[in-house]
């Protein structure tokens, strides 16, 4: 006879954030509890200078059949009463991601094998590129790749576009993964912390255009990439996941350029992951990352 | 006029273990608000081989006239009804740590400093050591320094005045820094989970005398310190804290064991501190070590 | 009109290991720069312990029609003077490498994608595998694929089919981008400090089979991989790079498997540019790895 | 009978800076090797876009009784040859640290404690702080004392006292440990590129006062530490060594600073111990550091 299983329904999140009080968890708990959920793990954190609460709860039903987001409804009271904002995330459902690219695709295929070996939790629903070069390599990967050019400088329509097929692919997250073309406001404001960009320094170090080139000539010790939410001031997004390597006088600008890949793409990899494992809250410039 | 400030009470830590159910969060976190406790961070964790159960609750009472400890007895049903193995730890309270050393003082020194200086929450309420060597040093932290030699390799007796001792000083925690001499099974059952020792080496590789030496001969190319509670099997008991920093075929023994001294002074300090935090629960051989 | 740009001609390093005794460094500088080589780079070490010196120059030629490697043979009278065992090598000529696989594909998609874009400085000549399954991925990388299977446990014959192979694609080095199986003494006396394997602990701690498992068990903190020339006695050969990664008592066994695929594939591939750059001398059971 | 020893003279170290040009190590090489010197070790670089060369050689004198500082003077035709700035340093000789501080004492106790017990081979010639706090701790490491307050304001007597002070010491290196005040030109012109000063922050990230807070502020993942030479402009000067701890949203502003603290320290020391090597040299706005 085998042992018998525990049969764990579909795993759900449930991420609240409001001003901190006594018995915030007691209530959550008590609610989760009473509707036949099993917390399986519960992590929160409160920022004292702002007084804010922020709590990242994951659960399972007792009842397989039941679905952890048919809960929202009936938590909408106690939302209510504590004044949270809050949101149920499906953990078995797989995130679409659209990937922005520019030339460069070190960033790119890292997440297609990701994607695709399962080391990331996530479907590529699509790439595009101002340039034409990714067809093959989606081709490989079996994701749809869509050339879109900036044509006469015509930025705002290309923007059109890719807000059109983003839409249309029912996406989840958008990566900017060496993207190198600045984003006007009014795209921006269509995935509020929903894109995510690799900036290849070590923010707010070298900001703008050529952070390696800069990191050379200020003969820096380390080299670095951040990843971050984009907001409609350049690189000054809450900041998710950032790395270094050591690099020394010996190291080229190329080799420099070379290093910082390896973490450009580590780095990227690790704040898509967390993002779609629900595991970021972002708040005014900052975010909470629950490990 | 000031602005009105939130009053503290005394911050306690309820650490629980128990198998993994239903309820678990709701019935503590509820109990607790019942208590006029306000809950200040969860940490929990379920180690899923084993369905068990580890929480790490900070409160303080929203009366602050009434302890935190004095919870402990109104708990006692919950910790039955859950079958879990419960701790109150007053984090007010500054913890009396003793530490044995032999002839070397890095890891001795640096936690003297790290205790006067306040960025270790503890008192160093006694020295102890084989060797004579550290009576000045702890005379310049005022921290009481006694030799206890080995007198005819007469080790039992030697062990049973440090016993002695510790017992006289009312200590909370024991910490081997550096200390060369192993310690007899009836000494280590005195401590159960309170003595964190720290090994030069990046354990389960080079147990046992002169790991530098061994790490040099093999030209491993990182070297590392690991700091564990102490268990009847030498080297082998639960890990708290590692570290590791690159070496290279150009470093001498000499200089290994110098860089290895940065490393060992910070994995200890590291793991007394998370111990004196109550964030380290051990059992079997590992540790839950909350952030 | 553009600057005067230095022609500089075929890079060639000359690797020079003898007993150290006085005047080397003069010698060799001084027989180099009669014969018309500028020195680009100079790195040397001595071993105390056993008074052996290493010497890497990398040198191009004043006349660019010259080769370096034509040196060779007016070297030989110094070299047979100071005892040394000489090596020279084109840095210019792109290197030959096979790649063994078993079913796992990260490393092996990492070297074919470094190597393609000229992150690594090699030609991957063909990969070869006991398993089908990396088919597609070397066609879409354009590399020959061989499945070279273990036919009714005859292990010899199939090494001695990899052999041949090898053989006819005129390799500079095979890398075992974690190739699951045990080589013979037979098959590792063809290619002396030749084979680079890819072992995914922190060498000594966890040889044989399943180390992400031990490291499980035993509760470490630091994950870590180690790329390392192949000899005889398995995973106890010269060590050339070796990295780590923090993990906690939250990873299960399959994070920590992911979580060491990236190390693995830095600390492999990091291993693989310092043998193809000419920076590694093994001797005994170390290596000088050169900046 | 005992091992015959084979007895080392002095140890020497020339630094060498000039146009890269072929020849350079043969011509160097041959004079020491004529003059009786067996060399140790060599390294040297070349930056790429400047030519410019850069030699370290340590070496020995075959007979011991002949001191290495000797070779000065013979040296400069071939210096003058090269167009070469050189300098002689004598590694038998412990060189003299002058050390300023203001209130905070944690990288003015680790280098007194380095300095005590050899990890530094220095000798701390002299403390100087404008606040009054050090004299005890420094007592116990038998090292000077000396408060020079900052009188009404006048910085430009406090600082006279200050290079007096050294002077009267016969300083060959100026730390600034935490020294909170911009230091005039006037100053800074005693000691080009002879003070290291370490800022709390990675460079050029968080500039000028309260580097933490801003890196709290902005919410970055990693803190780090700075160890460069002090020219005129503040934070600008060649930098030398480069250090992170992560940190996460956990961290308050005073955890922060902890693990600052450690960082700090351990960068400070390994510029120290670089520059006290005679392994750093600055030029332009970078370093060369020899490993």
């Amino acid at each position: 006879m085998s042992d018998p299983k525990v049969v764990r329904g579909a795993r759900t999140v449930l991420l609240l954030m409001c001003q901190d009080r006594p018995g915030i968890v007691a209530r959550v708990s008590g609610f989760l509890f009473e509707q036949g959920a099993n917390i399986e793990s519960v992590d929160q954190h409160v920022d004292r200078d702002t007084g804010r609460f922020f709590q990242r709860i994951e659960f399972t039903m007792t009842d397989p059949s039941r679905s952890g987001l048919a809960l929202a409804g009936a938590f909408e009271p106690v939302a209510e009463a504590l004044g949270a904002s809050v949101e149920f995330r499906d953990l078995d459902r797989v995130p679409r991601v659209a990937v922005l690219a520019s030339k460069q695709n070190h960033c790119l295929v890292d997440l297609l094998y990701r994607a695709r070996t399962g080391d990331l939790p996530a479907e590529i629903a699509l790439v595009a590129s101002n340039h034409p070069d990714h067809a093959e390599v989606c081709r490989f990967f079996e994701v749809p790749f869509h050339h879109v050019p900036i044509v006469a400088g015509d930025k705002a329509s290309q923007e059109k576009q890719l807000v059109e097929l983003i839409a249309s692919h029912e996406v989840d997250l958008v990566v900017l993964a060496r993207y190198m073309q600045i984003l006007s406001d009014w795209f921006i404001d269509h995935y509020p912390n929903r894109i995510i960009n690799i900036h290849h320094s070590l923010l707010p170090s070298f900001v703008g255009a050529q952070p390696y080139r800069q990191a050379y000539d200020r003969g820096v010790k380390l080299v670095g990439a951040t990843a971050h939410y984009v907001t409609a001031e350049l690189d000054q997004g809450p900041i998710i996941a950032q790395d270094v390597a050591p690099i020394s006088h010996r190291d080229s600008l190329e080799e420099i350029v070379r290093k910082g890949k390896d973490i450009e793409r580590l780095t990227l990899a690790r704040a898509v992951r967390r993002h779609l494992e629900a595991k970021v809250i972002a708040y005014e410039n900052r975010t909470v990352v629950f490990p």
